[in-house]
């Protein structure tokens, strides 16, 4: 009876998107683990870029500067 | 000092039902493991069906079916 | 379907504890919320007290000043 | 930068099969949602028997009752 | 590779609040354990006050007799 | 009433450490805003680096790959 949870930024990922996380996600540990579909549960949560951070500043600031310099 | 984490789908659940699952579930930690109350936190988190998965589909999918077919 | 994480210390929980802990969640579900007892998981997690911080300090620190001061 | 959490029963699962689940949940998130491989965490945590519920009663509990109807 | 999630009550932080959030508990594993930056993520998740409970009640209820009692 | 999740490999933290993240990480909610220290938990989680993948691959194996090539 797996849980598993997705955390990704607020990008907009659609709603097939999530669904299909939600597949695959419940597929994988079937097919690794053996586990029964109908005893997994995939919990996605977006979070807002002000609220992730990564190397200490946050993905709005991240996001910024690449788009600053769309080459690099 | 539990933490406990109460996840649930977003489907309606009111100020005063939370606030009673707030209260059991402390309760339930004092009286089974004799917890201070005043260190006992209860966070409660509502997800969209549409990012919570089961048996590999989002809860939106499921809640269809079973509103289209109401006796099974 | 609720998923609810119960986080405490490790600090001797017995298997009748955590047995209780699980069912009295899942009976707090069903009870406020309408919840199907059979798509409620819970999850017990014990957490050595040297991992636990409240006040800044660990719980070790904690418990070490409690018993050098049991009046207080 | 998506952060990934697979909480399994801890029931055998194989140095392997870990190994899998991080390339498949990882291959998910590339595949869907277009993410960096480099920035995705996937963290497996396994949870003793005796500490995850369903239905109201420990896993511990459910495997004992599966063993002793196994046609069921 | 820390992930470190942080829970608070939704009170009105704000987005200079949760970088400085970000770059403070970055900066904490890389002084403390020496861990790379670029792979340390920070996810800030808040939680409404009717969702958050602490000795029993509500963080809503809480505040309203705080504000009422203003002295204590 | 800040709830910090760390969540790092274990990879050898000492006690010590594990104290100075906890203080740490009160101290930087108590900053920046202006929390109270004693309804601030911090709960630290250690994973095996063979439940911790990033790239796809496990901990365990990007070790392996580092000590292989120290240079790189």
């Amino acid at each position: 009876m797996p849980y598993i949870n997705i955390q990704i930024t607020r990008e907009g990922a659609t709603r097939e998107q999530k669904a299909e996380l939600i597949k695959g996600a419940t597929d994988l540990v079937v097919r690794v683990l053996g586990k029964d579909p109908q005893a997994t549960f995939v919990v996605i949560e977006e979070v807002d870029t002000d609220s992730w951070g990564v190397g200490g500043e946050t993905v709005t600031a991240l996001r910024q500067r690449q788009r600053a310099a769309p080459s690099t």
